[in-house]
Order: structure tokens, then C-alpha cells, then sequence
């Protein structure tokens, strides 16, 4: 299993990550030493996952206490790592929970390991949700990469594996950066849960010619009527899913769900270079002047969200009841496990 | 404008054809002067596209008749032809078509004619489908590569445009072989018409916040009650086109509609190779080794077409009735301009 980032522990002060831009061909290490390497690394999706660039980003604010030479200095930091990528709110929020323990390490080690447990519990409440045996369908990747733990979507499906359910997971290649294909199907081999990989245009098709019982993704901003940011594509896989009567679910930790936000018509949706989709593996296979719209997310309203897995159950329908009474729980690192 | 196929006039027989696969960086002709190069040009989709494959199999008919020493030999020419892709209809149509002409060269050309006449009907009427204004979708390609004439649905466009509808183009890139962002962003330009491209699970997302006012398509194989067969993708938009309040509409010539078949739940979908999707742009993009679905076609269930544009008009729902009602009018060759 790949650790996608991590404190490093010698030498000058640094947050270690796996550059994720290179799998599956190459394993990659780097080190961001500066606040310009932690935002070119989340930037450029070196690192990516909306809870994994939270861990990431709770380390980078660890680094920049120590870079900063006063508050305001610490504070500007703060500010480009918060806006390395605006749609996923795991980011902004670790930030500031680290800032307000004064950008200790200890607090983002915190981070980090409640990931961990927070992914743990996400994994166990998810996996009462897949069928006993069947075929599974994912997008994107929401593995340990994405998250810095076990994974929230794939998280669930690695653990209804590991209960004996047998499923088979299809997974979508995830264009314009194949997010699916190069690293779930590693996350998933290793793993040892069988897996096909397909086009995203293939998704509908194989839901029905594979029997697909679930459809299971990830989110990085959830409102509070259950709109869900995603990765582009997952409100296309939430209208066939609907279409064909699949039950279609969502997988994120707390940290995901946006408090403040009622619905999700406000959330920015992140734009990206034309040239991730005028190219493809490397090279350039539409015309160099094309004109491209990219946008890395999509909203799917609630009302196609079957449940929205957190680390304190599944949420269901209306989620403007069932959402918002996450926000006072307390913290998962603070439950004894019998209470998880 | 490329034009895919032709005869060649000079030097010994040999059907001509544009190898699409090298667009749009490089703009390669090629001689065809066996039956394997004929074969070997559909299956490899350097010649593709349900009526462009027509013409270029009336053409390798009437090769084989020059090149065949027997009827037998003749025969099997046209079984290996008839083969080399097996979901569009027009392919074995053209064939035969040309084998009960004797296999003379004239009986392919009026073929090749016939779709010119065609397409053109083809635009005319499903223009009109189109808003005055506004945004439209369409997969893959359907332009003059794709018919060696003008063009199914991307003909609609090009004509609605000309027509002085001020129409904007989103273009699905059309994973694996990405016919959408190589060959459709070039016609459109050519034409020009506006146009953007788009990844393929961008589709919904796109509908959405562009305004999307229509969605249309070509095809493969249309069954009596509007089944379609087209390019993986298809299904997946017609859910969302339906999920979203989108007209979604399908233009082919009446070649492309199998009358013998009921419903599309017979017609054979080929699957190609792993490869195509380990592969993006010529570079391995996923592990060697990961299991790959490839399914080049999916069927759309007529429920969720709002319209099939023929040259002989639109058809619609229920296509039950609508369509084998065009079985048995006569060919468009054979009608009055004024009569079309």
C-alpha cells in the first residue's frame, strides 16, 4: 500500500509526498520544503484526494509555522494553501484546525491519524451496503491515495471484501487525468478484490450488461441538502444510476459535508487546462487550437443520493434533516471504538 | 472537406481511403487492393463510421468481383467483408447490395452517390429539430468521415448553422479511440461552427451549465422500436439527456435500420481490444495487466429517443409504427428532388 504523504522526519523541515502524477509506471518520492511546493503539489494534482490534500495541507501549515517569520507571514501561507484548489472544503478546514493549534505538528499528526479511524469507520458503515456478491461500479479514486488512510469509497469496498462479500468492481478510467486507471486498479489489485477497468462512457452500458448493484464514489464538498461535488462525471454515473434503478452512494468523511452551505448551487466548481483533455497519455490528440471546457467537478443533487456514508453511519433521504445533525457530533478521535 | 473513400481511377484495382487513425496530426491515403487490406481497413477503423463502412464494403465488392476467380471465391470475399465489424447494419446491406448487382463497380457508385442524396435529406429535415439559438451535444463523429457523403447528425448541425442557426457544438472526446476530439473538432472546424470539446463524463455536467438544447447522435443499427446501436457513450447520454429534460435525437439513413429485428436486444455489440483502454494518446496509461471491458457500442432503448431522423423525415414514437413503415418506400436515388 502506498503512503501518499507524509512528515518527514529528517532533515530540514519538509511534508514528504508521492508524486500520484506518475503511477502506475513509476513510484515517485518528493519532498516540499517551501509553501510554493506544498501549493505546486496539490496544484498539480502530485497530490490528490480531497481528504489526502486536507492531511496534506494540515502538514503544509505545519511547515509554514516553521517557515514563517511572524503571524502575518504564517497567515499569508496559509491563505495560498488554502486556494491550491478551491472545490474540496476538507483542505480550508484542516488548515484552520491546525492554525488554531498554532500550527503544530502534533495537530496535524492528529489530522492524520483521525483520517485513519475516520476511513476505518466509513469502511465498516459502508460495507453493510454492498450486496453479498455482485458487480460494484466506482469513479475516480478514493483509495489510501486519496485520502492519506484506507480510502472512503474504495475504503468500503475493500472492506466488504475483506468480509467475505464477493464483489467485482468496475472502474471508471476517469479522464482527463485517468485517476481510475492508474491508480484504483493498483489500489484494488493490491487489495486482491478482482476489478475491470472501463471508458467513463462505457458506465451506463456495463450497469446494465454486468448486473451492477451499486454505484459508490467519493465527494469533496457535500451541502446540506446532499448536492455532492465530485469528480467530473459522478452526476452522469447519479442519472443512469437513477435511470436503470441502481442504488447510488457517497462516501466521505465529515470534514467533506459543508455546514454553511444549503445547497450545492454556490460551490465553485474548479476549471482546469485545456491541455488535460487536448491530450491524452502524453500526447496531443486534438487539434492544438480546439477550444476545451474542463471543468475537474460536477454537482449531483441529492435527491439521486441513495446514502451518503460518514464516519457516524449512512445518512439518508431528506439530508436536510439527516446532514446537519452531524455537525455537533464530536470528533471520531474522541469516541472510545465501542461508540464509533 | 476529406473525403474517406473513393475508387481508384489509376493503376490496378484498388478502393482508396483516408487512414483515419493518424488524424488530425497527419493526413495519410492509402490504396486498399486486396480483400485482407479491405478487411484489415474496417476492423483497424482506419475507414469507420456505420455508412462510410457501406460505402467502402460496395466498393470492396465490386474489388473482389475483379479480383475473385469464381463465384465461390467471390462469395467468400464478401463473407470475410461482410465480418470485419460486425453492429452496423449498413456494412452486410452494401454488400449484398452489390453482389446482386453482379459486383459492378456502377452499382458501388450509386451507393456511394445515393449517400451523398441521403445525408443531404438527412439535414434538411433534422435541421429543423434544432433550436434557433443555443447549445447542442453530440458523440463520436458523424460528419462526411464518417458517411463518405455529408455527414448523419453532425450534417444536421452543419446544416442547421449554414441555414443561420447560431448554434455552439460541445464535442465528446469519445474514449478509447477519441473519433469526437481527432475528427468531429476538425469537421466542425472546417464547416465552422463553433465548437468545444469535452471529456465524455463532462456530458452531463456540460448539458447542465451550458444550456444544452438538443442531443444528437448517429448510429449503428436502429431495431423496429427504436432501439439504437451507436458508439459506447450513447446510452449514457440519452439517460442523462432523459434525466435532464434534453430532446435527444438520432439521424441515420434508413440503411442503418435492421427491419428484421424487433428490439435491440439481439444485436451483436462487439468488444475490442484491452489495449484501446490501457492506452490513452499511444502511451500505457493503466497497469499491463489490469482486466479491461471494451464494449465499442452500447444500444440506447428507443423509450429515450425523441426523434430519428431519416431522409425520409422524422420519425416518431412509437416507433413501432413509424419505422417499418419506411421499409418499403422507395430508394432516395430513385425519387425526384421535389418528391425527397
Amino acid at each position: 500500500m502506498f503512503e501518499p504523504v507524509w512528515w518527514e522526519a529528517d532533515g530540514e523541515p519538509a511534508v514528504g509526498y508521492l508524486d500520484q502524477r506518475a503511477l502506475p509506471q513509476e513510484v515517485v518520492r518528493a519532498r516540499a520544503c517551501t509553501i510554493d511546493a506544498v501549493v505546486a503539489a496539490i496544484a498539480t494534482l502530485a497530490v490528490r484526494g480531497a481528504p489526502a490534500i486536507g492531511v496534506f495541507g494540515a502538514y503544509g501549515t505545519a511547515l509554514a509555522r516553521t517557515l514563517a517569520l511572524d503571524d502575518a507571514a504564517f497567515d499569508a501561507s496559509l491563505a495560498r494553501i488554502r486556494a491550491a484548489r478551491p472545490t474540496a472544503v476538507n483542505l480550508a478546514w484542516a488548515v484552520d484546525r491546525v492554525r488554531e493549534a498554532g500550527g503544530s505538528l502534533a495537530a496535524a499528526r492528529a489530522i492524520h491519524d483521525e483520517q485513519r479511524a475516520v476511513d476505518r469507520a466509513i469502511a465498516q458503515h459502508g460495507a453493510e451496503l454492498l450486496p453479498s456478491r455482485g458487480a460494484v461500479l466506482t469513479h475516480c479514486n478514493t483509495g489510501p491515495l486519496a485520502t492519506a488512510g484506507y480510502g472512503t469509497a474504495l475504503g468500503v469496498i475493500v472492506e466488504a471484501h475483506a468480509g467475505g462479500k464477493r464483489l467485482h468492481v468496475y472502474v471508471d478510467e476517469t479522464r482527463p487525468l485517468l485517476q481510475g486507471a492508474r491508480l484504483t486498479t493498483v489500489e484494488l489489485a493490491q487489495a486482491g478484490v478482482p476489478s475491470t477497468l472501463i471508458v467513463d462512457a462505457a458506465a451506463a452500458a456495463t450497469m446494465q450488461r454486468k448486473d451492477v448493484r451499486a454505484v459508490i464514489v467519493g465527494a469533496d464538498r457535500i451541502a446540506c441538502n446532499g448536492d455532492t461535488a465530485n469528480k467530473i462525471g459522478t452526476f452522469g454515473l447519479a442519472l443512469a444510476a437513477a435511470g436503470l434503478g441502481i442504488p447510488f452512494y457517497v462516501a466521505a468523511p465529515r470534514s467533506t459535508i459543508d455546514f454553511a452551505r444549503r445547497d450545492g448551487s454556490t460551490i465553485a466548481l474548479e476549471e482546469r487546462e485545456p491541455d488535460e483533455v487536448r491530450n491524452a497519455g502524453g500526447g496531443l490528440t486534438a487539434p492544438a487550437a480546439v477550444d476545451v471546457f474542463n471543468p475537474a467537478f460536477d454537482v449531483t443533487p441529492g435527491r439521486l443520493v441513495t446514502g451518503i456514508v460518514t464516519e457516524y453511519g449512512v445518512a439518508r433521504p431528506p439530508y436536510e434533516d439527516s446532514l446537519p445533525d452531524l455537525a455537533t457530533r464530536p470528533g471520531l478521535a474522541m469516541l472510545t471504538p465501542a461508540a464509533r
